[in-house]
């Protein structure tokens, strides 16, 4: 019976791989297992259920075992999450407070939905199929309603059907509670769904497919150079999502990282019977995988931006222990997201700056939270400077490679570009600059470290 | 533990009654146990939801331990049926062909967000409450998917959180399969959820909330004079519900029958606060109950009329042995709902005529049917008429009063109305007549019967 613990990093990982599969790996005379995930614009109407059916026929004609992970439709789980929002005020209550269990029942029925028409769908096109609801599986989670994490998924029932040629069809998003109740994983859990569903049944592969065609160097819409990444591990596309590339929820990509889960992101929009599912065969997409199955690394994988940011600076901070947590703590009570931090060592051990971001719609709260704590933190001044841009330079090459900081900074520079703040990590360097000039600086990023198609 | 089994007619039967409440039992000094149910029109919006969370409190500020039954939002079910009808056909299927177990899983899904949202709205008025899904509870079906029958409810949770003075909030219409599937119980079947649940947990009363303020002698729309009735026997409703009012499903008034559940059909439409539901008090409605609670019988309880009945006679049919089987066989085979049967006996005992009807929308279909068969069954002449009415009398008083059905005959006779077919039970006669006379022969009969309010 295979299980995934995401709460036992070592359970899965170690596990030997069963199976090679599909760009790069060496064939094997057996068919591949396969999740394929599909999100709420893939199957916003019966037209585009079909559509996701034939994908899915193509894998199954293909021999492959398939599960498919699926959204709700586009739009419903908006309604939904609409309806518990204002019941509670169309009940006369001040607040929307809601009980978290009841939006999980309520909300979860969007992908119950979709679950059993697309079962319907493969029907009707000769594909043997059934839907699974979190709770049939089991997908067991926490009790983290509204919120919860994946403890284990029992992989066995869907493994035996799927060994008989019958497609499963799972609901996204959902599980089911120690407390025998539904229980949903937070927006976007259909990804996270689909990743722990593969580890659960030991997939090949998890395919994700979206509306792109896969993880690109950088915004397409900023810099039209930017290049479709054939592959990318599993920590640059962690930071990728964190930066603000939208393409898969953190968490996803997290646990594939954590179980090794081979994650490849296509678009559903391709017509159906235009690509080759045979082994060998090489479809347009990304495939997010660990970093031993990449031959020749590239020092900078990819750039990526995240918009209305905010810079708070406090000047004339008393240097001393503690005023950290006399700035932060509060911050982080009041909700405020805070992002990169900057303090610098003061000239003569007395004051000093410290410069942190926070989202520009949380800008109003923390300054708010900061005067509030002023007198305790002992600062002179709050500046705040709203409408920052945070471009981030990623590439798990920069291990090994020096120079690749100066090498933005020199670049920048060269354009006139103003550097308000720098943040670094094993494998990304992070620099706050003006918003107006963003866009130069993700072109002209992507062009300095030779990521430009051409 | 316990336990409903609607394929055991005596096992809750025979069960002694716990407790008395409420028109016209004794009082006890024990607050009564309530299952209330809401149809769709009830809980359409998030106004009528909290319309109806008002109602509950009522019940539950009374002391009163409570369960709430409730359909999908008002026109939620259509839509969904509507997808999985559409679903095959978009997906280029010839026929609408789909698996039941898919449909349930698809359409469950209305009542399980209008649980949601109940939840949430009693919540937000300060009265405990959770959510039960049928496979939660659970509420134990057999397999036929789609129109299943509830085969045992477990109660004990939910009377475990009743005595807590949590508000049990159950999604109609729905349990779970012995394949661990959803299992819907046909449209309507909110109704039959509410009564069986009502068994399962040995309710004092199961009030069903409708559009209605309860059981008229006839409908108000046809006959001003009709009056609601206080009280009604199972047997008598059944009659009623069978005959085409439309109050309660014909399935929840058998399992009432049948577990002896007190049945008390009222107005969700009524300002909540405004009814007394202390013991003794008597809002209004119409209590389905045995019929020894009843004290004074009546001979006639109420006219029911059927309307698109049409009306077909075999001529110079043979008078043989197995003519019957010939011509109704094939009719049943063919989906057919033949209603009324009358056969004259022959003369000579060698051809007779056969008269029985069928709802309009299946005689061309029926004629059909008896074409092809006609050399089988070997008749003259098939003779039809659509936009027939079966006007019907029904009372249990008529089992020990001779005359009920002459009295009918005269009176319709004197209004020059043409009888083309009867049939009778124990407690009830049934007439077909041309449609022009319905209201006609409906005011009459209740008038002869003494049904007029006055």
């Amino acid at each position: 019976m295979p299980t995934v613990k995401s709460s036992s990093k070592a359970l899965l990982q170690n596990l030997p791989r069963q199976r090679g599969f599909f760009v790069g790996h060496g064939g094997s005379d057996r068919m591949a297992r396969l999740v394929m995930k599909f999100g709420g614009t893939s199957v916003a109407d019966l037209e585009r259920i079909h559509n996701v059916a034939r994908h899915v026929k193509r894998e199954h004609d293909a021999g492959h075992e398939v599960a498919v992970v699926v959204s709700a439709m586009a739009g419903k789980t908006n309604e939904l999450v609409g309806w518990v929002n204002d019941m509670p005020r169309v009940a006369g209550a001040n607040a929307s407070f809601y009980d978290a269990r009841e939006y999980d029942a309520i909300v979860a029925s969007g992908e119950q939905v979709t679950s059993g028409l697309l079962a319907i769908a493969l029907q009707s096109i000769g594909v043997d199929a059934r839907s699974w609801q979190g709770w049939q599986i089991p997908v067991r989670t926490n009790l983290a309603h509204g919120a919860a994490r994946i403890d284990d998924i029992d992989g066995s029932m869907i493994v035996e059907r799927m060994g008989q040629g019958q497609v499963a069809v799972v609901a996204g998003f959902q599980g089911i509670s120690p407390d025998n109740r539904i229980a949903t994983l937070g927006r976007g859990g259909s990804d996270t769904s689909a990743v722990a569903l593969a580890a659960g049944v030991r997939a090949d592969r998890c395919d994700i497919y979206t509306d792109v065609d896969g993880v690109y160097t950088t915004d397409p819409r900023v810099a039209p150079a930017a290049r479709r990444l054939d592959k990318i591990t599993f920590e640059e596309m962690l930071e990728l999502a964190s930066l603000g590339a939208k393409v898969l929820q953190v968490r996803s990509v997290e646990l594939a990282m954590v179980h090794n889960v081979r994650t490849f992101v296509r678009s559903s929009f391709d017509d159906p019977d235009s690509i080759d599912s045979s082994e060998g065969a090489n479809p347009p997409g990304t495939l997010i995988c660990s970093e031993d199955e990449i031959v020749e690394q590239q020092t900078v994988t990819g750039i990526a931006y995240a918009k209305d940011e905010a810079q708070i600076s406090l000047r004339r901070v008393a240097d001393k222990p503690g005023v950290a947590a006399a700035v932060f703590g509060p911050l982080a009570e009041a909700g405020v997201n805070v992002d990169m931090i900057v303090q610098n060592v003061s000239e003569d051990g007395s004051v000093t700056d410290m410069t942190f971001t926070v989202p520009d719609s949380d800008l109003q709260k923390a300054l708010n939270t900061l005067e509030t704590s002023r007198s305790e933190i002992g600062y002179e001044v709050a500046q705040s400077d709203p409408g920052m841009v945070k471009v981030s330079v990623v590439g798990i090459g920069m291990r090994s490679h020096a120079g690749v900081a100066s090498t933005a900074f020199k670049a920048l520079a060269g354009k006139g570009i103003n550097i308000r703040a720098i943040t670094t990590s094993e494998i990304k360097i992070s620099i706050l600059i003006d918003a107006d000039y963003s866009e130069l600086a993700v072109r002209t990023l992507h062009s300095v470290y030779g990521l430009d198609k051409g």
